[in-house]
């Protein structure tokens, strides 16, 4: 193949041309590139949802180039960078936030990052509010073509990345405080709490207590919809790997309420 | 070419990077298939709607595997598919709960099906809740690559694939009453009426007097929006051969507040 | 390359398959043709939206064919255009209805016009609500196989092509009248003050007073949103080169009340 793969995630959403004029920049530098859009539905400027959806695609990705722009501070300080991670030698790109972070460390932590901020590869003109048409695409379709991390960028230390906030769970000996972490659009609840530290406490229980503010149910302990009855909760453990809550053929969401950072109590009798 | 196109629809939405990652896993298998994405905004389980969406995308559809999970059951008994079909050698991969049977039958009817439970070409580990990525785009793209039904499946009776439940238009010499199946983007929406029982019972009338609980309304009867005056109601024919009621330069879902099942008495002077 | 590559814009939304159809239709035609989806998210019928988005990317598209759909007057006496322009022999496909005027005007303006009502390549039937389908995907597909004008259809002049209803700014020594042209998904407003006219009255000023209706509110007269306090208004020249209203991490949008065609007054002490 004359050029590797691109995998584009933003929050460009779908009702302007952004996206469409990165995927247009690429075009004009590297035609033969096959571009894949992940998403450009995340919430403007949710770091956070970005990072983690970017890291829940990683292990699933082609060999190449993957570009995420959920870019609240454009235009400031913070640095554009590409970097080659040490699993399978993906190369992100995207700006130092936190977003590219989580993925990055699904795939081995970073081996060599660049800074853009100089690149020889960028648009002739750089506007200040819409890096990903004239920073990152044009270095995306580059690396695509086959160019190095140098040929894009000066080193960077790989340590001084940025990582995201996330809350931290709580565990003890017969309950833990979990927090949400996002919702998907089948209104299912994704948590902190990784499973295997779930099962570790729920022991041998098959259903646990969910607490929150005014919110008290009941909930199968469950490994998919299914296994709940039509409008029961359901803990179980979804296809990224988290421990998350459900309805089945509901919505955790819209049904119990639930919003991002809602801490919950869970308790097993 | 070295592999077949794949068309892709879903209900995977654009908030979350779900149908990217089935993109995603394409490509890793088969980087040289065009995917065409039909749509992935069906509202979250609704089979009908996907299943009227691809029928009516079937006819323009190029040689090729066809790939759509709307698939409310994930993880319950239902089968996973793929379906050769008798004209055009169409093949449909999904899950069988009644998604994919108008397009099939569009295309001439199932000619060959198997089962993809125990297919040899599904994702090393199975998620309960995301087969389009572990199940279904795996077989999509090993059958663009040239797989055979036969080495992807285990035969079923093509007799006994599920059909989607649809309701029945009720037809009398000067009147019938039709169901809204689905309104689209523009607010128009659709029947269960065919067209030709349509003309039949209006006969030479020129317009049509549509009641629904509250609502009554006369509408011209015409072939397309423009017929109409703005703000006219009007019932034609559309692009997909169902007939329809729209407003022209309006929404007949908001102006006459047109609801999916809502049965429509249409009565002629 | 055996084809040239097709960008897409139209509002067909992403809840129905219209967008996917007319890929579909571009596949069977010209398989190795490269589609590039600019957005399908223009609103409903929103022609002058559509025609910003088109006009925007023009300067970004890469060498070949640029199939745009917004076009409420299907089925009417409007014609169906193909229109190859000065500055880089773009062509441009879509109704006459105003919708590719300013990225035409982009572009050099328009050097070849043809009508596509009566064109050898259309679809053997057509329906009068789906020209998207039936009759611009179809000659895109064409002339990316390197059909000419002439090959697609019926010279018209090029001087009669319809043209945008767009608003005028008023412009004083120390004030401006300016409009909302539209705004984007991150609530940034774009202007119809031509940054140049704006500087030109602005002077020496670092601040601005915008006053419409009941709302009246300082900004900041700055390069890019980190240079606003978090909260903070700005006028900015945005990535398209237009005057934009902003909110430092708010919404213009929703922080202020603008709406499309809104009247702002702009003052400077």
């Amino acid at each position: 193949v004359a050029a590797l793969p691109i995998t584009f995630l933003s929050d460009y959403g779908y009702a302007d041309e952004f996206a469409g004029v990165c995927r247009a920049v690429i075009a004009r530098i590297a035609p033969e590139a096959l571009v894949i859009d992940l998403t450009h539905g995340i919430e403007p400027g949710d770091v956070r949802r970005g990072s983690l959806a970017l890291a829940d695609a990683a292990t699933f990705l082609p060999h190449g180039i993957h570009l995420a722009v959920v870019d609240p501070g454009v235009g400031s300080t913070r640095q554009p960078l590409a970097v080659r991670t040490a699993l399978r030698g993906h190369t992100f790109v995207g700006p130092d936030n936190g977003l590219l972070w989580p993925a990055i460390e699904r795939c081995g932590g970073p081996e060599e990052a660049v800074s853009l901020s100089a690149s020889p590869v960028l648009a002739s003109e750089i506007s200040a509010s819409f890096h990903g048409r004239d920073v990152f695409a044009p270095v995306a379709a580059n690396l695509a073509l086959g160019a190095s991390l140098a040929d894009v960028g000066a080193p960077v230390d790989p340590a001084s990345l940025a990582r995201p906030a996330l809350p931290e769970p709580i565990l003890a000996a017969d309950h833990a405080v979990a927090h949400v972490l996002y919702a998907d659009r089948f209104g299912n609840a994704a948590l902190d709490l990784a499973p295997a530290d779930f099962r570790a406490i729920a022991g041998e229980a098959t259903r646990a207590r969910i607490e929150a503010g005014e919110l008290a149910r009941d909930a199968l302990i469950a490994s998919t919809f299914s296994d709940a009855a039509p409008g029961e909760a359901l803990l179980y453990e979804d296809s990224s790997g988290r421990l998350a809550v459900a309805i089945n053929r509901g919505s955790a969401v819209s049904d119990l309420g639930l919003k991002v950072d809602d801490a919950l109590l869970l308790r097993f009798e």
